[in-house]
């Protein structure tokens, strides 16, 4: 049981094994239908698009309130609807592991700060733009140097439609 | 609130809430410390591999419990450790996002079940070994077509050291 990780969810300290209980049972509630939809753009179909972000020389990569303020504008900013998120803060150097679960897939952070490195993952389907998020991850962290690499998921044929 | 999303370290249902309390304080406890020392190969020094992982035609995309079952194989046969899990059922298709928050980063997916579609992404780090995960993926959703895509996060300069 460590007390430096935590669900925003789940205050409870004393409750942190990933052993207990059953998942829930599937009722079919309507109120959150996944945003699923696939993509066609450019006369391709895709499912979503992953942007594969680094950062280097970056600050910040500590810091879990500015990590998360950072998801939730990044969750806001791209259109995106947040479903769970989770932070744990590593020891002794105090890297940051981060996932944003989303209506339209996930954002995803680990960070070096021994190396001013960050790595991100931002997936987003439907109509939610991930590129919206790059700049409020730069203002946040100020990295010298970006890397932002971009994969179409579940790229089907070309599409019939555009 | 929803009923069927879930966190296995918190069986509460009536406090998901992703707004409450503050994150934990930090208290550099020895317990947990990151896996994250970046890795030489072939004269190449990186912070860890990060697969995508396309899945068609595969099975059990609405199965909560396979996936959780497949994720905690693909952590123990990586060589990795669990930190947290999370599994979301989508409604009305019954797809799924699940992450899964490891010492040596992340696995996660997502499912579209009407497309026989999943998309996986499994970042290690330090002496973890993501592609173990593939074979034990493939076992629990038998897809008919795989791709796989390789990206080395936090390349730097060549290493002196191989």
């Amino acid at each position: 049981m460590s007390t430096i990780s935590s669900i925003k969810e789940t205050p409870k300290p004393t409750d942190t094994s990933a052993n207990e209980s059953e998942w829930p049972t599937f009722t079919g509630a309507p109120a959150d239908e996944a945003k699923d939809h696939f993509i066609h753009r450019n006369g391709l179909e895709f499912a979503g698009t992953h942007l594969l972000i680094d950062f280097w020389g970056a600050e910040n990569l500590t810091d879990l309130d500015t990590m998360e303020t950072a998801f939730r504008a990044c969750v806001e900013q791209c259109g995106a609807t947040l479903l769970h998120i989770h932070m744990h803060h590593f020891t002794p150097n105090g890297g940051i592991s981060g996932v944003a679960v989303l209506a339209e897939s996930h954002i995803s952070v680990h960070t070096w700060p021994e190396r001013g490195y960050a790595a991100f993952d931002i997936f987003m389907c439907g109509d939610a733009q991930p590129e919206k998020a790059v700049p409020i991850l730069k203002e946040a962290f100020r990295p010298t140097r970006v890397t932002v690499g971009e994969q179409l998921r579940g790229l089907t044929q070309s599409a019939t439609e555009e």
